[in-house]
């Protein structure tokens, strides 16, 4: 079932996808589950409840009609993972242990829905703002201490995620802090993939495009911390709850097939590191996150509001 | 004013604190007003009729009778500032930025309200458990780009703050992830001071005592960044929101007036980084975080539970 959060006439629904154009709404088909996903993932048994209702067929909308919400509204927590795929380690030559996963947290309000907008900083501020397209995980099953071969009893399902990040700030310290948490610079979705429909998540394939173009495109095998000893490190120190998100690490960029491609010219790089095939997220584009059998993340990125004080 | 959360019968509300030992609640004393201190900071005015009320001199109870609850319920953002005392700096021997302020994020589920225990993780866990005395400051305007001279109008009020940390974990890797992020492994309060009570905060005095003994004793003064800087720039790249909390990042080690201290037995320190005069927490001690002209943050610690897998 691939279950997402849009907004109803002002409310939030959730509606489940049956085909790439077609979505069925739960609130018309089974109007006393939950309308928001992340109780409908606390409830026990009501995956099942939508499962039966969404299979009596009943009737189907376009999928582009509807806006997108947020998959998870207040995610208790958002992990990701820094320097988790062996291409990406390489090519920024940066170091990671080994032996414990390398994580970091994002905020909710660093990230927005399927076809949100991202925000571009100014260029006064930054000018390497980079995509990282993500497999992510969405806790259905809270816990602690969980060993790697129950935690995926724990995840409720598959999404995509673009971890968006600013380098410059990202390497202003050691800590990665405000980088990776610019005002709606990254997004996740589509939609919630439950496991039932992924058999081998680490044979998917990441796809990330900048208008179109390929930038990076990896086989989740290449992951170095695979999603059940991540769940498993954290949960040593932190108790996982419903609707927790999870992304995985970005992989390198694609080698380049065309000789000529922007991504070849390190002049238009900026930040402490500059890599073969990276080009910078700019207002105009649209960047999509496509991973075999879960979906795309399509976001058209636009320019933030000047760099003017403004108080609410 | 000096303004908390408690537990009354089931449901938050506001106390006033109008001695070292006695509150005003004030849901009794102005009704109409909201009753989750986030809320009531988000209210125009609500400050000033607060105060109102309270100066007709209502019933006062004592605090010793209440439970504490976390001065705001869910923060959109806990930052924290990593090496901005030049003691803890030198102490540590890490290197950080003079130009950046080295800023990280915990998140709600590491934090606990006075009085409230802090959880010990399990010695085959981690056995560096430690206490970071700190300033905290709660946002009680938003903003976008916040000059430095106008950082402090966004300044709701001021709190103390223990970033207790795991060592082990924050040494897996360079970012400091879990480490700084176990359930309950910190706190914030016990209440906000409101800024007309704190005329010069860098005048102010922190002093950690664990099980009574000074531990940190410094002036505020010796801030690398101050929490106008702090402001302005997270403000750069993140939206301010009311109820952000930031920590304003722990002094160093005091020094042993006890020449036979336990804090001078490093081989007593586990983890990474030893320094002298320090004591990890543990099960049955009490830590204290007091910040003149501000108030005590008081904290027991108690054993986590063991490694047992758990879900719920």
């Amino acid at each position: 079932m691939r279950l997402f959060q849009f907004d109803n006439a002002g409310h939030a629904a959730i509606g489940v996808a049956v085909s790439g154009a077609e979505f069925i709404d739960l609130s018309n088909v089974e109007p006393s589950l939950p309308r928001d996903l992340q109780t409908l993932l606390s409830v026990p048994g009501a995956i099942e409840r939508a499962r039966a209702a969404v299979a009596q067929g009943p009737v189907r909308r376009p999928i582009s009609d509807v806006k997108f919400l947020p998959l998870i509204a207040r995610p208790n927590a958002i992990w990701a993972l820094a320097l988790n795929f062996k291409r990406h380690i390489e090519e920024t030559g940066l170091t990671t242990s080994t032996e414990h996963p390398h994580v970091f947290l994002r905020m909710p309000a660093s990230i927005v829905a399927h076809n949100e907008a991202l925000l571009c900083p100014p260029s006064e501020i930054a000018r390497a703002f980079d995509y990282e397209g993500e497999l992510a995980v969405v806790i259905g099953r809270g816990g602690r201490h969980v060993p790697p071969d129950k935690a995926l009893d724990h995840v409720a399902g598959l999404t995509c995620f673009n971890e968006g990040s600013v380098r410059e700030y990202q390497s202003h310290n050691r800590q990665f802090g405000l980088g990776k948490n610019f005002e709606r610079s990254g997004s996740c979705g589509p939609w919630l993939v439950t496991p039932d429909e992924v058999t081998d998540y680490k044979s998917a394939r990441l796809v990330t495009r900048l208008d179109g173009v390929v930038r990076q495109d990896s086989s989740l095998s290449d992951l170095l911390f695979d999603v059940e000893r991540v769940i498993s490190y954290l949960s040593s120190g932190y108790e996982l709850r419903v609707g927790d998100i999870i992304a995985m690490g970005t992989p390198g960029a694609s080698p380049l097939a065309d000789p000529n491609d922007v991504g070849n010219d390190l002049s238009k790089q900026f930040g402490r590191i500059k890599v073969k095939g990276l080009v910078h997220m700019r207002p105009g584009s649209t960047v999509e996150v496509e991973i075999s059998g879960i979906g795309t993340l399509r976001n058209p990125i636009v320019a933030d509001q000047s760099r003017e004080y403004r108080a609410s």
